[in-house]
């Protein structure tokens, strides 16, 4: 036992009464946070973040310069009955092109409501949430190459739809938003989807099959597997879900018309325990001292 | 107050002791972890980090094939003298074709050690790493697209430089990682830089300029801002060094030369405080009460 034990024990029998104490702030516990947590230091704060944001958007763009000069037969939206094992596409026709985007942390950082987050060390509250989407316009920001995109977008006669989970009943309020963040107009039901815009609540596939009626959409952005299909939240394994963005033409979907941006901050990417994350033939464990050579 | 204020006073006047109790486990605290941190989660178990990775590297493709098709003027890597203000490039001449590519969370993925860091509290150890470096082989997997990447490089006729601050002590079981990967054979001195190859410690622009003195690098990629220049890390503020990365000619290069990799967990990403992280005007509180409408 190390020398400070009884005293320890005192102090960690004391946790158990804290952790009763701070049960109204759920997420971090007694003391207020040094510094934000990690995943928000990297992605409002570094410029590694920044520069893979640029680069999503990059991508993005000399994608959608080849196809409005060559159009393609399919859109990049799945087909309703398509599988990720045998994905099919809405057909493009001669509509015309679209990008189809989601908005938070995918074009528009919500720097105030995670600032809010982080220094109350609430979490996810969905009445904090709520407020936010009726009055942070002030207090968000484009994501890096975003405002670029989308102007450019625009500027090739591609309309930019946006397609999030914010609520139907903040429409104006995201609109808003949209603005402040230098992305320009979003229009409710024309150039801007929201939950509450049909029957299935958080599940994007049916606004997005009311997209792809209207548009030849040929390219998606996102920060949750969510934004390009809800086949990625069908209830798999953790394991199941990486493996399926990795194998056969889903694969080839990133960079070639689906367009990722990073988000270790919250979302479904940020799950699972130990024997999800950490496959059981890579559990190293330092060798023993006579192993050492 | 809130009804338990006095018990709550005591408890927390307790968590110095605890504090000072958990001082050998420096990392996380007290309990063992239910679950790995949020950024693990993120970079090793989810499908958008997975979707993230392939992307970059399906972008390095693209533009690679364009510049063996149309010899570059110049290579990615800056020339001596060159500020990020005003970058210029090391000439190509008729030198072979290189893609550069740190090794660490940018082709190989370090899922052992990170188990072991998570499972343990104890957070970055120089003497564990060291372990790593040398006994890590079998715990190690590539970055989702890197293995494919590197072997259509290679078959391009392009030659694959890992230039790592691993240590050039460890360079045979370095290699043997490598190899482990997927990601094909590295020879050190000849396609493996190192820590200890020069004078110059963690600092790579050093054996940037040998590799593109006998290179024509035309893609270069890391999860690091010092995978690209040392002059990203030359102690500017944080918000400077994000700055740095969207503006001007260097904003123009990720996605077009320089591919970022995600890593949320660990590295020069990973720094700031409330200040840093989220600019004086985007500081978002929840309305009182009688704001809401």
């Amino acid at each position: 036992m190390p020398p400070r034990a009884s005293a320890c024990g005192l102090a960690v029998a004391a946790v158990a009464l804290l952790s009763a104490c701070v049960a109204d702030r759920p997420a971090t516990g007694a003391a207020p946070p040094a510094n934000p947590p990690a995943g928000m230091q990297y992605l409002y704060g570094s410029g590694e973040a920044a520069a893979l944001s640029v680069q999503a958007f990059t991508a993005l763009m000399t994608h959608v310069m080849a196809k409005v000069k060559a159009r393609p037969v399919d859109s990049v939206v799945l087909a309703e009955g398509a599988s990720l094992e045998q994905p099919r596409f809405v057909p493009c026709g001669d509509k015309p092109f679209a990008a189809v985007f989601d908005v938070d942390e995918t074009v528009m950082l919500n720097i105030g409501f995670e600032y809010h987050d982080a220094t109350t060390g609430r979490g996810y509250d969905a009445a904090a949430w709520d407020a936010w989407e009726r009055t942070g316009a002030g207090a968000v920001s484009a994501v890096p190459g975003a405002a670029e995109a989308v102007q450019d977008l625009r500027n090739m006669g591609v309309t930019v739809v946006f397609n999030t989970n914010r609520s139907a009943a903040n429409a104006e309020a995201t609109a808003a938003a949209i603005k402040a963040a230098g992305l320009g107009e979003a229009l409710h039901g024309v150039t801007l989807y929201l939950s509450g815009d049909d029957a299935m609540g958080s599940r994007k596939d049916g606004r997005r099959a009311a997209i792809s009626a209207k548009y030849c959409v040929i390219a998606m952005g996102g920060d949750q597997l969510g934004d390009f299909s809800d086949l990625f939240n069908a209830g798999q394994s953790v394991t199941a879900r990486r493996e399926a963005t990795m194998q056969g033409a889903i694969a080839h979907l990133w960079g070639n018309g689906w367009f990722v941006l990073p988000n270790p901050v919250y979302g479904s990417g940020l799950k699972g325990g130990f024997d999800d994350v950490f496959p059981a033939d890579k559990k190293w464990a330092m060798p023993a001292q006579g192993e050492k050579k």
